[in-house]
């Protein structure tokens, strides 16, 4: 089992990003920058895409910023090809934070691939170590860079058995794209941690995309996601894709939070409506939790949809409780005088006519350290609410997760280290109720609730000491290069 | 009675802007920078502060894009002193808008003086003409430059009287705030079309805004609205704030779409909870509007309010039907293979699992020219909707605003060319329905609704004839000058 | 007589500026930005361009910044239309200075018109003032602006006859370009303080300009100076362009800096090429201050065409002792750990093969406060020079300039203070000569002298009373505006 | 033997940069910064420095443009530490140019280091291929990542014993600096292609430079050469610095180039005053190509000291009959109707009055293709030159340069196309002339003069085929990893 703190010190490489590729229309690359858009979302520090022109070399544009920021008309007609990958990424650390905005091109003795990566792999050092101690370099910090190094160093003769030789031997969640010659390639680790679908247009080319919003945006109809442990092939010319499978094939482990926080609501993701997933929670929530009130408020916007099925379930009337602005930046240049709970009013502002006098029911998707949920209590209570009762559409997080989202250490996260009383004290609400695991899980039944990972409700991580040691082997024979 | 077409001619003055105005706090122009940020709704093309230092200089920083991007902490730090006015800008026009972004400062006899404006002053081009014959230079494209002029003309003794003086002979809808020496001025005129209120810091200071909502974000009570024809006077070392008045009082006519779409739902315009109002448009149009449906959906966001209404009173649930995207820009780069709807697509993404099957209500605040709406109703048969219904919390717009509201010309109005009957077709949706006028005023009641501008809807518009002789004899007073 | 001291109150409005004025070239504003910089030697803080288009209107495009930096091929296709006038602007001040940047653009009675102008009003203040007593409001902090006041106030019936009246109320250093309607007009004060030149295209179009070497880069031949009082009008469609003249005809005072320093070599300014003029101050410097030496150099750029007059007449070596960066920016972030003479450094650097053990003439052309001299000399002598004997290659400076330069009040000209051998002692060289002024009148003849300003080594300015009482009639005209 | 068609297909390989490294100084960032800003002109179009701080991390800026547009006072302020390296960057390809801005930082097995490089690695490719065969990732396409590569898969127990195996396996031009550790490397490749000196500050700090220019600005004194072959080893906390040599000794080939085109005058390089030897040049070009003439004028600046030489040998008067403009950008935009020899006019303008009815000697440093000749030849006749005679300060260019300066295909060269007259009657000057490479060698005497490499006057390579059988056997080295 991988022990928090361990993995911790390596942060930077913990983050949640979202990634598309396009095979088969000659507008892959403006293709790939509107997905990239409806993916934003998952992503808003970096953007970049990659394209293989017609000769069938590699050309990329990458920049720090949004999407809307980092490419122009301009820069777009600079990557022409009818394949194109594309990556939206959270979090970076320091100036040199450009060369990590993927995707990465590399070259090798087969020629030159590229790859962008949403996910984490846990067994990076390891690796990095063992290729480091053979004479390999790291340019960059990002973990991305080892998959470039697994496949150089493959005996495979082919890039594609390189990639399935590679998958094998990285541990941990992996939904990848990757470009080389005529091919695009897809991947998703055989938990299957992180979303990765494939849609198709009608021109039939073929579209990768993290979540299936952004599909939709580009006219391209949703057929299926990639499976856990799959390595999806597009080859030009070809009748149609093909598939081949890592040879690792435990029980999915997909990540529930991507219904309960991450994903858009209007994506399907494993399979599932995001939307009415989410609603559920909601609905289960006011079942098991119900209480005396007058009016039921979300945290916008990913406390909405749970707030309208609680909303629903208990009879009482939604509404829009409390506002976010859609111009507030993570930095605002605040008075000295300081203003109370500045840094949330910059973002979210309580309607006094929907909350003076009123017991409030307040649903927000998880509370992290406790500090926002504290201010938004004091915010309402101000406003007028006459009770502020929160409900919280998922279980209490109490561990780090190491599956590609980037959260605090598990000491950090105040369900970890106080009850639910305890913390219903701290933040000052009247009550204060989480969705139960064992109801959560009721959403999915009694099969399909085994296919995924809930490790940040209850510390126990789907990769265990038995998979450690194939990791040994793993390493074993990386030895052997 | 003001032809539209005469005025449309000056297209670039008719727009919808915000203001502020501090006095009294050390740290005027940091908070002046944080009420144009909850004001931003109200103009996103410009932002500018005029502060008042210590020696009574008056120091400006403006520029072009939102208020995040033209202040930084070191710009703002060049603005010490406690007295300061700030504007946000909607709409500009050519490459030299940036002269166009207020505060305009300008020096005259009696010394410095700066405004921000709100509005549209009727009488513009003719008091311009008049100035010019007797030897006056514009320098701005902007209507806002004409006060200044009249200020500077005037033969009363104080800058003071000066623009009560001024206000006198300005027609139409403008609410001001000005700064000089060490005293700040709001003015409402006497039609009151555009909102102002008048609020105060703990510290005793007095801060004047567009809406309520900048109040709540720097702590400031709110105390009261300017009144119609009203001239505030805030004082350095003064026991209070006094009062002047224009002659000139008519009944008030207030801008019914500040409640019906501009203003946060948040803020408290015309002395109205505008959250509770809009709710109250959706409640009406349920009961004068019914049908038979399934969900009841808004176009985010200025729809979801009267649909939450709209929804309750029906007794059918609401839902997310259609998202809006945080990072949606005006121009996005579009693929030349068209994208169907893509302009409105890369704004709102339909939500298929609340929609597929379904009898949908969607409400919207409004139909301009039916571009938008008919791109709406497709994107909802394309995700399911089985009927789609739309309902417009706002009676049909029929004539242009010259009140400062930038709407387009009367004929490109769909509801001056068309029926309700022939504007569904047009759209495409099953039902179609509007807020009727008569309905819309039950909202205020008998005496109250008397006191709003319903000219958008009517085609009547407050200022009459019988003004424009006023109007006359305010020019034969300039031309003494 | 004007007194230093009360003129250098508005000290932002004393600078050094350059204009361009096309008329009937299909390019006009893409010739005007050529020519800008071809004069971008003259002001480097901003630049702008007003075109005529086809409608007559004027469209303008203004930026802080290099010439390069303010203007793209996009911005430049927003100019159509073949008149524009342009202007390149030094020194600014406050953070509000692009509202300084020209061409101002001014509407009143008769229409639209703009103006650039290089050079300083004198009776500046009194008009602005009187100005403001009759009700005129003044939005930019430039001198510029009240030219277009007094074109508004005149009562002549056209904007030409307007022109006149408003330069023959002038007092100063006005060399201006305006555009209106069809037509351009140029304008030189009656003392020609400042150079305007008129030259033309093969394809007839008429182009005036600060220098002739505008005319050069853009194929232009030079035709003659505009006279001092002369007022130049190009009509769209005319058989050729017609002159009037201001009734004012003083003897010229031409400013001989523009020789000495500010002008380009290779520009014909007044008549004279500047390099022939420059290398002639050297020529007799050498034989009114020989000294024995081996190598002539120069501080260079200015500096460069009298050291190899000197070093010519002198009989002894010219070489470059001394390199000015072209990468050197004003400000230049400096290690906490002070580095000797970093500032200097950082421009110029000595070359050591040139001075080592050599007695060396450096020719300068002018000494301002004496800082940098006093580097130089330390820099030659860390260099390895044996003697470093500074040439001057224009009189003592000692008093403030102003007639449009921008120059330290006269109290801080070290040469206002000191002796020569006081200077020649405080900058530490072995001797200091200086071009006396009885020699810098050889250059020019008995007569040609006399048509030029020696304010600055004087004193004594050519605005006297006398005509400080014609000031008083024309304010007395004023007030009866 | 190389030959130039092959080494050719990696254009974009070729260039001339500028580097330093600094050792010792608690500002060692902010001096590098300085040293860059004195490098600018080995190249303008990216920049970088790379600090180590006091735990040992290394820390990287860099950015696209010159030193003052990278850097800020914040950004340096990141870089803590008293061990620093920076590079200058000329010319780059493609949108992704930043990751080809050095210094590069590499991880591997021994810990972190960085490098920067001015030259050319001859076996790049074959090393390249041998390391991708054996399973390296490239990830920039710049050659200088090979030498990372070299230094992680050498067996040697610390970075300074691998960076001298690498340089032993490496062929080419290479002048680089090393940091890791507390450590700072300076290496010259054996034939001494690029020049690298070193220096001290009063306080002991080492500098390394590409040119002694960069010490004078941040006052270190100047104390020898990196010799050809040797690496020199910086230590925090030893006595000294300390020197290993590779096996190599070959007769250094030092570019010629360098003392007549690329350095800065006031440098010493290899041993020698740029001035002094560039002035060398034009006294014996006086003395072997003559001409009855009336002025001697430089193509400024390069050409600049040869002219003054020429001038004193010929007797003739030096003149400045070319201006350079400081302003010019490379892309400038012109007027749809072609200005005559725009591209050229923009950047050199003549000076009529020195050049009128004159028979003129130009001086320029050499003759790429001709075609800027050829336009300087035309503007000199169009500004009234009578007669004009082109002197080229070099030998006839025939050969391309594989040792790290950025010529065209040897193709391209006009000398190698056309013989002398041929060239002249292209340019259309009266007479032309270069300097015969055995007056150049004269210059160095008989001994020195075997010291410097004249491939690309002769097209004789130093390296040679006897060393590329070396090479094979390094690359069987290679092939044992």
């Amino acid at each position: 089992m991988i022990t928090p703190q361990v993995a911790k010190e390596d942060d930077e490489l913990q983050e949640e990003c979202g990634v598309v590729g396009i095979h088969g229309d000659p507008e892959a690359s403006r293709l790939s920058y509107l997905a990239l858009h409806a993916l934003q979302h998952r992503g808003q520090e970096g953007a970049g895409i990659v394209a293989v022109n017609h000769k069938g070399d590699l050309e990329s544009i990458t920049g720090v910023g949004l999407v809307s920021e980092v490419f122009t008309e301009s820069k777009l007609n600079t990557l022409p090809g009818d394949i194109a990958i594309g990556h939206v990424r959270y979090s970076t650390s320091g100036a040199s934070m450009l060369k990590n905005v993927q995707p990465f091109i590399a070259t090798c003795k087969l020629g030159s691939l590229a790859v962008a990566h949403n996910g984490n792999f846990l067994n990076y050092k390891q690796l990095k170590r063992k290729l480091e101690e053979n004479g390999s370099i790291f340019i960059t910090s990002s973990d991305t860079e080892l998959v470039l190094h697994l496949i150089a160093k493959s005996k495979a003769k082919t890039f594609l058995l390189r990639i399935l030789d590679a998958c094998e031997k990285l541990r941990g969640a992996f939904s990848m794209v990757f470009v080389f010659q005529d091919k695009l390639v897809a991947v998703r680790d055989p938990f299957g941690f992180r979303p990765l679908v494939m849609g198709r247009r009608s021109n039939g080319a073929v579209v990768f995309a993290s979540e299936t919003c952004a599909l939709d945006l580009i006219d391209a109809r949703y057929e299926r996601e990639v499976c856990p442990g799959e390595i999806v092939v597009v080859d030009r010319g070809d009748v149609g894709e093909s598939s081949m499978f890592m040879v690792s094939h435990p029980e999915p482990k997909q990540c529930v939070f991507e219904h309960g926080y991450f994903s858009q609501p209007n994506s399907i993701v494993f399979g599932r409506s995001v939307y009415e997933t989410r609603r559920m929670y909601g609905e289960i929530l006011a079942t098991v939790a119900p209480v005396e009130c007058d009016v039921v408020i979300a945290v916008p916007d990913s406390g909405t949809v749970a707030a309208l099925g609680y909303a629903a379930k208990a009879g009482v009337p939604f509404q829009i409780g409390l506002l976010r602005s859609h111009y507030a930046k993570r930095t605002f240049i605040e008075p000295t005088q300081k203003i109370r709970d500045f840094a949330v009013k910059a973002k979210l502002s309580p309607v006094r006519s929907v909350l003076e006098g009123k017991r409030v029911v307040v649903v927000d998707d998880s509370i992290v350290r406790g500090t926002t949920s504290l201010k938004i209590v004091r915010m309402l209570r101000d406003a007028g609410a006459k009770q502020v009762h929160m409900r919280i559409a998922l279980p209490p997080m109490i561990a780090s997760c190491y599956y590609g989202v980037d959260t605090p250490r598990s000491q950090e996260l105040i369900s970890s280290k106080m009850s639910v009383e305890k913390i219903r004290k701290h933040i000052n609400c009247d009550t204060l109720a989480f969705l139960p695991l064992d109801s959560l899980k009721q959403v999915y039944g009694p099969v399909e609730s085994h296919s995924y990972c809930y490790a940040c409700f209850t510390g126990k991580y789907p990769v265990t000491e038995e998979e450690e040691e194939e990791e040994n082997n793993a390493e074993r024979e990386l030895t052997a290069l």
